[in-house]
């Protein structure tokens, strides 16, 4: 399979592309009648389907087969991050997270980050390419922008890590991160986590650990816990 | 320090900045006479300086103290790419690659890939930007654009890897990346290495890997190598 395809208007045994997908099926990749696609809906669904309609009015599908994928076999990863000032910087945080595999993200509001309005229906658009590049059948977890006190307060999550930059020595983020448990990673903004909010987060049981020795924006410490969450699989 | 500068021209107790640098300096931070300031000649100097003139002909600044700084405590990582079509990926992964540390970048000419020149001042501007991002003090190695088999059979890192989509099972780069060995790993053009270039570098000794069961582009599978390589350490 080359490409794969997503829609959320799956109904009576036909699948319907929005504007968007529409255009780029027919316009762009030239697609005609009788020519057969890979759909997703991005809730585990595969369908293998047959163009039936390439007109303006939107390109539609007939479902051949449909079968349910199971989920990677693996932990649970949800990562929150302060938004960067920069929007291009956490577009391309999550075009790539999307890409190793990431099955939430929250927006987080903190002391020192940014509290500008997200362009969701972007965000939403990357996570959907990053998934349909990747081939994947599960789309990503977007949730709003979230203050830190609300998420720490209400995660389940088995294991929970807050890296900041503390003048005492911490443990790598590697040497405590575990295979086999669902995962949230926070990642601060440009200024780090306030020691409130270290504080809030340790009295919920997160741990405080350390990315190394290094300096990195706060796009690239995100992109760094989720690729070594998955060097560590 | 907060800030890392940038120079080349180091002489006679001075330091002059270039075009570039002086007018960020001057016409963006706005430093004046007497400002002290942290200076790097990308090749392991720490020059502590003081300025003496921020006029139009460029900024200069006297050297108070300078000390050689030794470099990072790591085995050496050499990363060598087919350039992406798309060159605002590539700057990207140079970026990132810059910010997590890396020693030395190639891109190489391969069977399958792209044959454009590349533009060696952006990329070099993008290392010398990473570099003072995250404060060292060693600008990493840029090459010319270099044939797969002049890299291959020249190379004398002690272990290399060539990660590629085989249909056979591979072992996982994770799984024989050395720390304590300089490394140089390639990574190919979006339509992969050639069979012929995959035997030729197993006949110079390459481990043939995989980086998982992930459909990765070519600029995420170079970051996930040096993130991997860092997480590793």
């Amino acid at each position: 399979m080359n490409n794969l395809f997503y829609s959320t208007d799956i109904r009576d045994g036909f699948v319907r592309f929005d504007e968007e997908e529409s255009r780029h099926l027919a316009t762009v990749l030239r697609h005609k009648v009788g020519d057969q696609l890979v759909v997703t809906d991005g809730k585990g669904m595969r369908y293998e389907t047959e163009l039936v309609e390439t007109g303006k009015k939107g390109v539609i599908a007939r479902i051949l087969e449909s079968e349910l994928r199971a989920p990677e076999q693996r932990a649970r990863l949800h990562v929150a991050m302060a938004p960067t000032k920069n929007t291009d910087r956490l577009e391309w945080f999550l075009e790539k997270a999307g890409e190793m595999g990431i099955d939430e993200f929250t927006p987080l509001l903190c002391k020192r980050g940014i509290r500008d309005r997200l362009r969701y229906d972007r965000l939403e658009r990357i996570m959907v390419s990053a998934m349909k590049q990747s081939l994947r059948y599960y789309l990503p977890k977007l949730n709003p922008l979230t203050p830190f006190e609300t998420l720490v307060q209400n995660t389940t999550a088995a294991q929970r890590f807050i890296p900041w930059c503390d003048d005492a020595p911490q443990p790598h983020l590697r040497e405590l991160l575990r295979r086999d448990q669902d995962t949230l990673i926070l990642i601060g903004p440009e200024g780090d986590f306030s020691p409130e909010e270290v504080a809030l987060a340790r009295a919920q049981q997160f741990q405080e650990v350390s990315l190394g020795d290094v300096r990195l924006r706060a796009e690239t410490a995100a992109l760094y816990v989720v690729m070594g969450f998955h060097w560590n699989q």
